[in-house]
């Protein structure tokens, strides 16, 4: 399959949407953006990166950064993760919070903020330096050194993230949160604050479209029902109020960040991220979703 | 791949759960039905069916024929369907009401009850005799002329629906339903209510593993983009509020009912149905879930 | 006090308010009341009835029946009433179904349509001919022969009335309705179109002001305790999701219907009723609650 | 009326409920206080106090504290206030946080805790020590110099109150607490480890009872509208999620503490405080409820 050319074609037909979405700007350092930024990466089980557009340039990853800590506690607890954290998608926004008190404090699943604290406090309680073995484990799985975090925004994040706070002591208050709330925040708030390129994201969530394991190093970053479990994760809750949605019209596991990236796998073919920073309402890139949709349509490449 | 000996295998590992689910009981016809029927059949695309146990026995298909109406209405209605019913996941049972009521009478996703009624409501507004039309469509696709609904069952879920009238009536008052609300239930109790065995439904279903069109006859019941789309409902939204828990640990699309039926489809491969009246929590077959988990473990055949 | 000059005085206040609200347009028979009318009638416990405006022209009362429907299933059933309704403020609409769920079908209080239904239900199960028997008992407190149902208005209520039909379905799935919920609705939407003036209602509520007795014929309605509950009940649930407002800037108990009626009680002074059609957002008259807010005030004679 | 023996009585008839309520656990310091303390103070409009029991004996206020600095900040800020806290009663306790989503982090009343932390903010951003504001002003209408905090009754509250910490930062992503969430809590904490005694509370409540004014020294608290409003909110919001039952079986404003304190005031005659360390399932306390509920029946002195 000619991957450059149906990249190409893709980023044409998505232009039209310029200007329908909105960038975020809850944090300056996001709003500041420029809207018409584009990119997509994919790369292939046999190690082939093709792209377009701004692909190599580093954005914020955000809740995408959710993946990786998530299989990073998955690898280090296994299956004990889900008595502190469900597996189910959670509704809508509205009700994350009667639900957490509904539920006794377990969050509904770990791509929600209240599930991605939970992980987080795993990863607290169980390393020295969190923030260290985040980044140790990006840098491995994307083979890319340079990566850091961006300590202007999480700075910025953690100065306007009051509703993250109320989460964190909410769960404590039900014995779901271990470490200390202001702890877990400056951690959490630090891998939301990675910045990776198209090209970085898509080589680093390849290992979940080869059954756990890096296909250039070989390296097991998970077991192949842990990766299976993990794309099924993404595919029933990974687009916040929108997974169905995104099931229905892309069909494939996904995860998006407000930062305007997505990343996304085809199980025994290869990983994909796209980047745009405008949102659609429910937080997801918009020209993102749609060129995934045109990407399984025209390579007719859904799970289904 | 040697499919019956997978089936005795799973047949057997599943014995030892006996005991641990519990038969529907809110209806007497269900109520008597022995809790150790246990069935599974396989129907592969190119025609060949393969059984375990009580796999030519009919049984309540219950919510199974949720997707069979679905089917019929999203072919008739195409896109427009969404106008009147989501494809999001329902997040709890606990929310089922509310979000009606939050949501102005939309319904979630076609295959919880208050989505499978607006279904039916499409059904009775475009077929001078729906109970016939769904009859003929059901008979059509299991190639079995001999499938018929349970005047008993239905009659019995009539008298005790109580909550089904209630979610007609009230999206009847936010304009969501525009039939007669007794009518409705009347057809929609009907279709609850058809008896099929794991064969007839092994093979009903098989259109969704073939993009939509039956293997055996070619003819298309759904599009291509239609199939695909069916399929992740399923996914997302298919087993009651453990949706998710099933993605995760079977991951394939699949639908149950309360009489115990699960119908799954392995795309490109194949389709199956397990029958075991005795149920979890959620109202899901317990040995169903579990059978269709050792399946997709043994033959390695998850979509992720 | 001289109370004629202070209805004067308010009726010249309130007149301002004229088109800031709106009247109850959900049926044509209340939609075309013209919008300016307004009364008030006071009949103090020696008997003296005061009043300004159309107080003798008879309006739909709607849920003003709540009460009397109430004080007629509390003097027959007692406290055992608590066991199938409760006494606690519904918290907003967009709760009630929830509530109802969460509660096992327990309607929080008998002001609110599901907790009505309860009690209309009582009043099915304990009468031959409960239409009559509602009849009758109005009529006797009034002092007036004359009242009647309007049936046009009880024809149109049923035949909108999809979201009340909804309720008294989902309770009776609790099996906290023993009647047919067609029968029920019927008596439901009588009782609520039963047709009263102003100075029928004052003289209809007295007995709430006098614990319990109408003051000229001598005759128990209801204990003393029971008419200091049902004040209370009044107080706290008797106006929508404003009654909290109402005790606020109004402190005296009041029960309000969509037809722009409220009365109230002043207990060991006098009665109360309001008239005017246009409804504030709550589904309270506007002018109706200023009128007895400038009443409470002007007189100083608020229950605090 | 001979208060001395009616309250006599109360503390013989209410002994039998002794060990069917729960004293608070949820901090050491709470739970140490022997089960069986029981005490009233009652403090008439002319300055009389009749007592019985343990009502010289302090104890933590708890959520009564809620009324002064409620009190406080009324005074200070007028209707002002009711742009970031309503009057309505809450509900239930599972919807609190559901309620401040759904309506943008403005708490339902003061009496809850979200509204209560509004109302302390308030005196935060007005006061350059709102800890010393508080105690003076409670000293003044208690005429007791000695009363103090608990200070290792506020320590432990910190320690254990990450749900309020939850509640307060939760309100601050809305924009609705402008002080910091650490201090204010701090200042919450505080005042909530008040320790009074009966015939403190009793002399300290008793200007609700006379139009916000204090009989003895004649100076106005609360002007007469806002002492009626105090009430009002009293008996709607005052004791948790049973208002409606207090209000129904006794009939007069008031408000509780998880220390088994009550106040409430007969407007026009009298100030009375219970306590008694055993709560019910509502967090009021067991005896106290009942005592007041015996108060009222037998002095016949309900408001309504």
């Amino acid at each position: 399959m000619n991957y450059q050319k149906i990249l190409d074609q893709i980023k044409e037909e998505v232009l039209p949407l310029s200007g329908k979405g909105k960038v975020a700007d809850y944090i300056p350092a996001l709003a500041k953006i420029p809207s018409d930024k584009f990119g997509i990466a994919i790369t292939t089980l046999d190690g082939k990166t093709i792209k377009v557009g701004d692909a190599e340039e580093p954005f914020s990853i955000q809740s995408i950064s959710k993946v990786f800590t998530f299989a990073m506690a998955f690898k280090l607890m296994g299956e004990k993760l889900w008595n502190r954290v469900g597996v189910e998608p959670s509704g809508n926004p509205f009700n994350s919070l009667v639900q957490l008190e509904h539920e006794n404090g377990i969050p509904r699943n770990p791509f929600i903020n209240a599930g991605a604290l939970v992980i987080t406090d795993f990863l607290l309680t169980s390393s020295f330096n969190p923030k260290k073995s985040i980044l140790d484990f990006i840098r491995k799985i994307s083979s890319n050194e340079n990566i850091n975090f961006n300590f202007d925004i999480a700075k910025s994040e953690k100065e306007h993230g009051y509703r993250n706070y109320a989460l964190a002591n909410f769960m404590k208050s039900y014995n779901n949160i271990f470490s200390d709330p202001e702890e877990l925040l400056d951690v959490y708030f630090h891998h939301c604050s990675l910045e990776m390129s198209c090209v970085d994201l898509s080589k680093s969530i390849l290992f979940l479209a080869n059954h756990g394991v890096i296909p250039s190093s070989k390296e097991k970053v998970l077991s192949k029902s842990q990766a299976k479990r993990t794309n099924s994760l993404m595919m029933t809750c990974g687009m916040y109020d929108a997974s169905g949605d995104f099931a229905f019209r892309v069909g494939i596991p996904g995860k998006s960040g407000v930062g305007g990236g997505i990343v996304a796998v085809i199980p025994g073919e290869l990983s994909i991220c796209v980047w745009s920073p405008e949102l659609d309402k429910f937080g997801n890139s918009l020209k993102g979703v749609k060129a995934l949709e045109l990407f399984t349509t025209i390579t007719g490449m859904s799970v289904f």
